[in-house]
């Protein structure tokens, strides 16, 4: 790790959606970009956030020199806290994702130790010999960065998260003129997002949600709720235009729909007319007809507003027959199912629902770029090496193809995994080893202590439940004083159970007699009871709960 | 339930996607259409398979005359063997339908004592006062069937599972001029079902697998996987065809495939050359570009054939580098994540792998109809009162939207929930009642002993482990003797939590000490302990894992 070599490796983000984090490093200088959380999928029960492992950073701390996040998405800055609390380094970003940034240190306590340091596209900085620049790119969030590192092995470029919307609804154009000029000067390597590098054309521009959007008001004569996400501020801009244009006054649902908001508004990239906000408990003071409402829960959340909503739970407000709900976001994969229940649940109350990404009533457009998108910034970087990033295994895979069809030579893409290292030393490139990385849980408020051996007794548990069987032996003899007892959970129901729960006491003590005379190890006790009781409910019931013998001796 | 009366209800199938079972009852004739199984999501945790609750068909169980099946899929035979065990009745399918229920029939035992009764789309048959007949229609297995049911009320149509397919592989072309006779004499009431009710245009023809199939298999140089349904014969065939037209040898994988390919060859679905066929310990004795694989897995699932072969654990078979694996068949919904995990497997291989239904390469078309095929058969039933059924909520909603489009009168259409009764009398439609219904759980090889309260438990256990606390108190005073004791599994991994079992143990001595004097209930100590522990954990890790205080008294 000594001299003067590059350093190029994921901590998070290659080989899956979420938690991205990418290092590089430049002799004894270290840049981290972005700092992402990923939610668990149904395997990880009981864990509430994956972070990246940063092992590496942790044994390395004092050369880590700035935290640079692209932009304000929970992938990218859901991590920042857990970072910040291992590791004191400056963050970096641009003025809408400090806002975000901010309200996540609040919470966690953090604000007041961090330094915060805002830049934007024009800013420029050196790490040591890594001289950093940063690129304007469009994204479903305001103020994305691209950055660019100049080091003496050759120019790094990381995308960010990126579409080409050539009619952006903000004047947040994307700086292709810049990105022309650093692919003209030579870029050593890219590292370029690939989310929807499986999707074929060029993505569609925000512009078409606008009409739908105006329409969709235009027709309504209910209330209408949209729920989307509050970080996708153009798609709440497009809420706040259709709202004017039908007169309707607007109320906002949902924590983080309030929050972001908020920040939003503080910050000037959202503008709204005075006196049309109003507290959600004034709604019913309003004809129908006059109220849109702004709610979170596009994902299927049972508990955010959108899901109490729809079951009828939220308090002071409630979907009536004939109002429309509009689903302005698209489900990210895993969350289809929970959409789809919410979906029902509005159908059944009467509601006329709009969603999905149909293009004669589409209510949203991916913010990530398609094959064409990828391919048009693989032709204006030019790279001599590329690191497809920010995907899954298959998107990775399809964005190496179409890197190679627009001519990076094969061979000259790295489909790492997180901890994989490209060295490049004399302007060439070769991956061969790897630092420690790998999921972190966040359980709860403890970090790291949820490990397999937990996670495996979960599942467990969760397919067939537990016995606890509990006996008294003599310390004299081990001859069965009491018991034995058997305590179920999530096996079957004790009350309609009772033959079975008899027979497995009844096999415990025929497993006690059959063992030989004299002082045994409670293991061998235990084991013969596990063995005997396994055996019989297997056969019985073809499951197999977990089976936990107490022994006591008195 | 007495007197002429015309009840038409679901026992399942209807604000869901699975599970298909209808009831059709006249007077004293009860008529089952289908007996369908559900595949659990993951909020069922060990539940292995849902079949309906059929206590309405128990307690009438003379007045069952019959159980039509209109085609071999699981969620329309899945609990065919569930039902007969309880209700012994003669079953009436088409030859194919017959070969599966049989295969089915035979794993449970129960071939011998079951009547099955094969007809064709020429049958008929009166039961009681209820003339049944029945017309071909296209989907994805053979031999499909629609029913009409003249009553003297009226004609009752169900379409069973169906699309429009004007260029089907086989010659088994929907018998659309019978459709047309039978919506011209009149039709009282339509069930049609409402799988793609969502999708508009026209479900494209099976015919464009084929060029697409036959190009696949041109380009390939080693190896070709495919997987798909083994009932989706027509498929098969095709696969069969390409590998004819390229001189590979054809090895089937996986139980299901051999089985079923098997009930197609035998009942004369599907043609294959003498000698084309290989067994699969022989691939090797081949050039890998003289071979094709047939093989089930379509899913995802990690113990079929394909998700053995992408984790490299299937006996004497290995997808290698420059391999090429299609999936022909879609991800249905919830399978998404398991799907693409081996997509993910396979590119890693190093296999080109196909899959998705894009228009140029797509290998999978859907079996059931979209938006204009559902408004043809409308069209063509031209029915009174319509009862959308297969499918979730929000379907049933824009299929009647559907209806209502081509000239259903709003107001006569059904959306009704599994047990909602619709009577019809005087050629007048009511739905004012229903009968029982709901999900009854197999688990393993017992059936409906899984309730709430078990299944409640196991999402508790899954969520945050159990700790399990055992003390021995005096008899006498109710001193603590040995103890306390904390066993835990799922909640922290022990050996690195030594400090909070301890605490732990603590707390339990504390709040026995706590109690007042005198002999108490052990309710009262369980209580004392669940809560003082409860409450130190959630403050310390946010989390709430099962309690279970172990008393013993000597």
């Amino acid at each position: 790790m000594s001299g003067r070599q590059l350093l190029i490796f994921a901590l998070g983000g290659c080989n899956e959606i979420g938690k991205n984090m990418y290092v590089l490093q430049y002799g004894d200088d270290i840049i981290i970009i972005d700092a992402g959380g990923k939610f668990p999928d149904e395997t990880l029960m009981g864990i509430d956030l994956i972070i990246p492992d940063i092992t590496y950073l942790e044994e390395n701390a004092d050369k880590v020199k700035a935290l640079l996040v692209t932009h304000g998405h929970e992938d990218h800055i859901g991590g920042v806290p857990y970072l910040l609390k291992r590791l004191n380094v400056p963050v970096y970003a641009t003025n809408f994702t400090l806002g975000l940034i901010e309200l996540k240190l609040e919470e966690h306590k953090l604000r007041r130790e961090t330094t915060l340091i805002p830049i934007d596209s024009r800013s420029s900085m050196d790490f040591g010999e890594i001289r950093t620049s940063f690129f304007r790119v469009s994204h479903s969030i305001p103020d994305c960065l691209g950055i660019v590192f100049e080091t003496p092995e050759g120019t790094v470029v990381h995308t960010g998260d990126f579409k080409f919307d050539l009619t952006p609804l903000n004047n947040q154009k994307a700086d292709i003129h810049r990105m022309a000029e650093i692919g003209k000067k030579g870029v050593l390597a890219l590292l370029s997002e690939s989310t929807n590098a499986e999707r074929t054309g060029l993505s569609p521009s925000e512009q078409i949600v606008s009409s739908h959007m105006d329409e969709a008001f235009m027709k309504a004569d209910g209330k209408i709720f949209v729920s989307t996400f509050a970080s996708n501020v153009n798609r709440v801009q497009q809420v706040v235009h259709a709202a004017m244009k039908t007169n309707r006054k607007l109320a906002l649902l949902g924590r983080s729909m309030i929050n972001v908001v908020g920040v939003a508004l503080e910050r000037g990239y959202l503008s709204v007319p005075e006196g049309m906000i109003i507290d959600h408990r004034d709604i019913d003071t309003f004809q129908s007809e006059k109220v849109a409402i702004l709610c979170t829960g596009s994902q299927g959340e049972q508990m955010a507003a959108l899901g109490r909503l729809s079951s009828g739970q939220f308090r002071d407000v409630t979907i009536d027959p004939g109002d429309t709900v509009i689903l302005a976001a698209s489900p990210i994969p895993g969350n289809e199912k929970d959409v789809s229940r919410i979906i029902d649940n509005l159908f059944t109350i009467g509601a006329h629902v709009i969603y999905g990404t149909g293009s004669s009533t589409g209510m949203h457009v991916s913010g990530h770029g398609y094959q064409e998108d990828l391919k048009l910034m693989l032709t204006l970087m030019n790279p001599k090496y590329f690191i497809p990033i920010h995907g899954e295994t298959r998107m990775l895979h399809h964005h190496r193809m179409l890197a190679e069809s627009v001519g990076v030579e094969p061979g000259n893409t790295f489909i790492i995994k997180n901890g994989d290292v490209v060295d490049i030393e004399h302007g060439e490139a070769l991956q061969t080893r790897s630092i420690p990385a790998g999921d972190t849980y966040v359980d709860g408020i403890s970090v790291g202590d949820v490990g397999n051996v937990v996670l495996r007794d979960r599942r467990l548990l969760s397919e067939d439940g537990i016995l606890v069987i509990v006996l008294t032996l003599s310390k004299h003899d081990q001859r069965l004083l009491s018991g034995p007892d058997t305590i179920t959970r999530g096996f079957v129901y004790v009350k309609d159970s009772e033959g079975l729960i008899n027979k497995i006491n009844n096999i415990v003590r025929d497993a006690l007699d059959e063992l030989p005379p004299g002082q045994l190890q409670w293991k061998v006790i235990k084991q013969s009871i596990m063995k005997s009781v396994g055996q019989y409910l297997f056969k019985q019931t073809k499951r197999k709960p977990m089976i936990i013998p107490i022994i006591i001796e008195v």
